[in-house]
């Protein structure tokens, strides 16, 4: 029934087989990505039993897929046949990297860890919420001894156990030169904080009392993220408790935000973030999805356009005088309020123990606490059961303030009991190369800051699409910065951008 | 790894296996149904190509899993183990009526029914826009074609072709049978018709140019769902063009609305039916999700629950006395009016050319149409080319109206270029079921019109749990309609409402 043609008579080579075996890999992972984003959006509560049932068939499905014997001999034909294009040699080497460390993790174990966590989640809610570190720790302690030996399974020739778990976020990424970065920041990120809070004795405020309407703040911050460029054709904000950024397929992305009705801004900041994750997914090729050059590089090169977006651009004077015209038609009771007050708001700084909460300046030290915290644990140095004396001092030592419960302190984040060890410093990261991509851009873009100052977000969106968005995984993060920047990941940039706004806020 | 306890040294039933099997079919089936849900209420545009992907991934899996050989074995040790309960034996006698009909059409014909409803679907589209019929005969001719194959695939003893069809949404529904119920049904209805519309000069309207937004409709029609029982801790209603009723999952449903901004009853009234629909889900038994003891049994007995809660309960007068002032308060421009103004123009009658905008009294006419051209179709009395002049002669007939154009005629429905051929008689069944479940009801519960009129709906939804929703697939409609009324399917009751209505409205 099948007509034959010229073309069709020749078989298809190992490596166009390979990439529609990865292409029904990112179907099925596409599906649980919608599973998870109704869950987080819409899904009625008593839904959540079935649900599991559905992730649990769908991630058994993406597994077997992946560790398929079929993957094995598709990448060993297609890694010999030879004649390959630059590009798919970059999706075969990613593609044997996913193969090999699926593999290298016995089964027994995964299933372990899957266990592990889900009970170590539920045992961090219940420790959260009395605030007794105590429920937490016997899990904290499994969790630990997990991550290394995971470590252990997936690493080759890593220096230290903790260089495997940075790497699988952050390709390339050693404990050695984040720890470097980071011993650079830290006295100097002290010393902006110190000097930002010393100056004014009171903070500035929006106006008293005012109600922002949900649907109000819906209507402008859809108008500024299509403004800066989000593709509503191809996506949709929807509201959630944590929000985040999703890729439901080619063109499907779904990013999420929450509301505040006492603090308009809090959604807006939160959807400009959002908005530049999307935009970064926005602008891969579309018909390599699936495929590692069609994909996102890392958690750090990720986190450098949300951050950019949100920081760079949307913390801007000139932004709020841009959009103050629009935020008084969305909330009328502004009319009394001006642009340098909303961006004096927006860039308030203040001391403070929740990491989510932080500004702009104090976000890395939380951070770098973070970081230093799972080093010691991962490395042997620090055991489970004394987290909580070590966190409050490595606090105390950062931010000169004694933390008054552990759920103000190491309980306060999800990570750990998701079994997410290498995570944290990829935050920094973004915020590092986020200010360094935008020194770049604004060499390059002769009228960036007028073009931004205009509302014209496309010159600054067209250098990233060129340096970022549309390289896929053709350079590890380190490489990509070299290439875009002129340099790896470093701190200068980004202390001269916190530096220079303290001088005018 | 897993402790020996008593009961795991047995090993499981052949049934047990077979039930998990099901359960695992159901799952992929849930996924498939979000896929879709997703798809009506909010992806964007660009992301339907992808979906495509997705969709047809799932329904392979499904397919697959289904014909399975493995299906079969556990079938054929189920039946033969003995000792099944009366509702095992149920479960094992409608899963081999699917496998066996599953099995029995090639697989090479169903992918080429597939691709013929997906390109007859486009053409239909194409045609009814520019209402040319021309574009959808030969597709039509060839989804007839598929049809009688497929009655005679899966056919067994069936009288007529048509039979199968029928079989295929109504279980035991038999054409002869279907046809003497419509032939008593429609002169009857010639005259209710009749009498109806030559009554009042004017129709009744709602007051002149006020605007509903939809916010206000949303709060109006969520008060009332929850008031008669539809429970939002397992379900929530969203927006699509076309409106719909679909399970996520045990406890997940999810029913569908539209919004018209100059008349709140249209979506009050969709919302009532979607309810309807839900309501029997949510009464199925959860425990058995998947399985037919836990399915509804039929579509005529579905669409009997959505008519029943949306014309039985919605169109009397003193649900409009009882939520009155909460249509005010909604809606204050309301304030002027009745809620006997309201009734009326719930209730107004007139002969219209499109079968969804009809009123209850015009409403089966348009389906008993449906039902003698589609007949003639399958049974080859009637050629596909020759519907346009089919259709407006019996609409002639039934309406005494002249059809201006084949989108207002034969073109405005979807379900012949989907392969549905069938289907219709289900929604006058529906109806017909509708008015007598209510009769039966009535004289069961002997406060139940009391109990409506003081919008008290739990004696009546109790009435409807026990005596259909939790029944399951455990009896024919036919046999369910014995029980629960004393009699199968039959006009009196129905048209002693529709008479009973007409003389006070």
């Amino acid at each position: 029934m099948i007509p034959l043609s010229d073309k069709m008579a020749e078989p298809p080579s190992a490596y166009d087989q390979l990439t529609k075996h990865l292409g029904e890999i990112a179907i099925v992972g596409s599906i649980g990505s919608l599973l998870h984003w109704d869950q987080e959006t819409g899904m009625p509560h008593a839904g959540g039993e079935w649900r599991a049932e559905q992730l649990a068939w769908i991630a058994n499905r993406q597994h077997a897929l992946l560790t398929h014997v079929r993957t094995r001999d598709l990448l060993e034909a297609a890694e010999t046949e030879g004649n390959l294009t630059s590009d798919a040699m970059v999706n075969v080497q990613w593609a044997r990297r996913d193969y090999d460390r699926a593999t290298r993790l016995p089964a027994a174990f995964v299933e372990e860890c899957a266990r592990t966590e889900s009970l170590a989640h539920e045992s961090w809610k219940a420790a959260r919420i009395t605030s007794d570190f105590s429920i937490f720790a016997p899990m904290l302690h499994k969790l630990v001894d997990q991550a290394r030996l995971r470590a252990d399974y997936i690493s080759e020739q890593a220096a230290s156990p903790y260089d495997a778990l940075l790497d699988l976020h952050e390709p390339g990424a050693t404990t050695a030169e984040v720890s470097a970065l980071f011993d650079t920041l830290t006295p100097q990120l002290s010393e902006l904080v110190e000097l930002a809070t010393q100056k004014g004795s009171s903070l500035p405020t929006l106006p008293d009392g005012l109600e922002y309407p949900v649907e109000a703040q819906r209507r402008f911050n859809h108008v500024i993220a299509e403004a800066i460029g989000f593709d509503f054709g191809s996506g949709r904000i929807d509201t959630s408790t944590h929000p985040f950024c999703t890729r439901l397929g080619a063109m499907d992305h779904r990013l999420t935000t929450r509301y505040d009705t006492r603090d308009f801004t809090s959604s807006l900041y939160g959807v400009l973030h959002e908005c530049g994750h999307g935009l970064y997914e926005q602008g891969l090729d579309a018909g390599s999805y699936g495929l590692p050059v069609g994909s996102a590089i890392s958690l750090g090169i990720h986190e450098s356009q949300s951050r950019l977006w949100e920081n760079h651009v949307g913390r801007r004077l000139d932004f709020w005088e841009q959009w103050f015209p629009l935020a008084v038609d969305c909330f009328p009771g502004l009319l009394g309020s001006t642009p340098h007050e909303l961006w004096q708001y927006a860039n308030r700084v203040q001391r403070s123990f929740i990491r989510v909460e932080a500004d702009e300046v104090t976000y890395d030290l939380h951070i770098i606490l973070r970081f230093r915290l799972e080093r010691a644990l991962i490395e042997g140095d620090v055991e489970a059961k004394d987290i909580p004396g070590e966190w409050n001092t490595l606090f105390q030592q950062l931010f000169g303030q004694q933390i008054p419960n552990d759920s103000m302190g190491c309980l306060q984040d999800v990570h750990w009991s998701m079994g997410g060890f290498g995570y944290f410093s990829t935050y920094t990261q973004g915020n590092l190369n986020a200010a360094q991509l935008m020194q770049a851009a604004r060499k390059a873009v002769v009228t960036l800051d007028q073009d931004l100052a205009d509302g014209n977000y496309s010159s600054l969106l067209s250098w990233l699409r060129k340096h970022v968005h549309s390289q896929g995984m053709r350079h590890v993060p380190k490489e990509l910065m070299q290439r875009a920047t002129g340099e790896p990941t470093a701190t200068t940039a980004y202390l001269r951008h916190l530096k220079q706004k303290l001088q005018f806020v």
